[in-house]
């Protein structure tokens, strides 16, 4: 996948350790310190930690890739067209970083020709972070970690960041998985991807997701196991859609897909 | 408010912290260790470590106070008419218990004469205690801790359970206050009212909630300087109905009792 390798190259790994270490020192002074919320053009909030942390990453990846581009959620895009691309939000959840809750994230993904080579879900707060990668299992604090199998929607247990998020066009296909599901929870960001890789839930459906938002969440579903998609079935690259459905079951993320395809108008 | 003391006897503090201290033992002990996840009658989940957490403290009270009530969301009730009367959920969050996510919690509180006097909310997988008791300043971790001050519901951040627990009958009203609010976040269970007493955030609204869900909050948001009454402006205790709305800000507390309360069906 990486010119002639089937790995993604280690030195690749060592570099997103490294901004995700940069990133969580900066969120960490941050976080329960009462920093100003902003708000973004589309109403969402942003804080000096967001655009520190961001601006922080951006010069590791440029002064040890200078030819590679970046995509990130704060600072916009440089380089698009090259081969490997970083793709980075530093604060997933800013909602969660500005009420106090350690369920935020900070998001680092790899792609190369588009397609995503490795992923890093870092929550600083909780000391915790996942790693996927090409070639490499998932680790979670540097353990391997693998998805739960489930034997179908009916017997899991589904995550979203917020049922608003669908409002209005994708509702009613939500609507549908939701109410086959065991459970479902709100409010995880992108702790949920790392909770369907580790095996504690089973099921992430979202909407009007942007693609720093999910790129990430590919390499470390699959490397533990999972299946991650559009919710087309597509595979997620850097020009997807704004959809995401990851399951660590394949035949619920089957089961799921037809749910949310399924939807017929009946009242 | 004790016999004769203004504030809270500091044996039961004592004991509160012993409390939390053993359920918490239990709870990290089962907390992502792939437990059985069984169906109450009402469809809600429960877990061995529910049961098993809350018979510890239940054993623990009647061995400090064998003449004292208890109340508990798993074993149920004795000696209601009891003067004192400890009101208990091991976990509250089962859902987040079962799916990894470690913002579940313990809530212990005490009611004299049906008021609550002193409440904690323990958070055994992040290693973050509040409790409040009447006549002592609410501490987090041993330290004390504060509301913060917020100008209107326009500018501050609401917390909730889950939109689909107002469903169906306070689903309008909880959306005027929602459309209102700056921020809304949901999925934090008991973290909510801690997130709030501690000034991270402004608002929690709730519906459907039973005693053991809400009245250790009392103690923890009063003592930290905040407001919590019912959705009429009541105050909360053992005989109260199941909304609960609590703010830092009186003047926001004031601001959403008008939201919730004037609703008019508009179409």
């Amino acid at each position: 996948v990486i010119g002639n390798e089937t790995r993604c190259p280690p030195e690749f790994l060592a570099l997103a350790h490294w901004l995700a270490d940069a990133s969580g020192a900066i969120l960490r002074r941050y976080f329960r310190a009462g920093v100003e919320v902003m708000e973004k053009p589309d109403a969402s909030p942003v804080t000096v930690a967001d655009r520190e942390a961001e601006a922080a990453i951006r010069a590791a990846i440029l002064s040890a890739y200078p030819g590679h581009g970046i995509v990130g959620e704060e600072h916009g895009t440089e380089r698009a067209d090259a081969e490997f691309v970083w793709v980075i939000d530093p604060i997933d959840g800013t909602k969660s970083f500005v009420t106090g809750r350690p369920l935020f994230g900070t998001l680092i993904a790899l792609a190369q020709g588009g397609a995503p080579v490795l992923g890093v879900i870092d929550h600083p707060a909780l000391d915790e972070r996942w790693v996927g990668a090409v070639g490499w299992p998932t680790l979670m604090n540097g353990r391997e970690t693998r998805v739960r199998a489930c034997a179908g929607v009916g017997g899991a247990a589904l995550l979203a960041s917020s049922p608003h998020m669908f409002e209005p066009d994708a509702t009613a296909q939500f609507e549908r998985l939701r109410r086959r599901a065991r459970i479902t929870l709100y409010g995880s960001d992108c702790y949920a991807y790392a909770l369907v890789a580790s095996g504690y839930a089973d099921v992430v459906a979202e909407a009007h997701m942007a693609v720093y938002d999910y790129l990430a969440a590919v390499p470390v579903i699959e490397g533990a196991g999972g299946v991650i998609t559009d919710w087309r079935g597509r595979r997620l690259s850097l020009d997807s859609g704004d959809r995401v459905l990851a399951a660590g079951d394949a035949g619920v993320h089957a089961e799921a897909l037809r749910l949310l395809a399924g939807y017929k108008r009946s009242r």
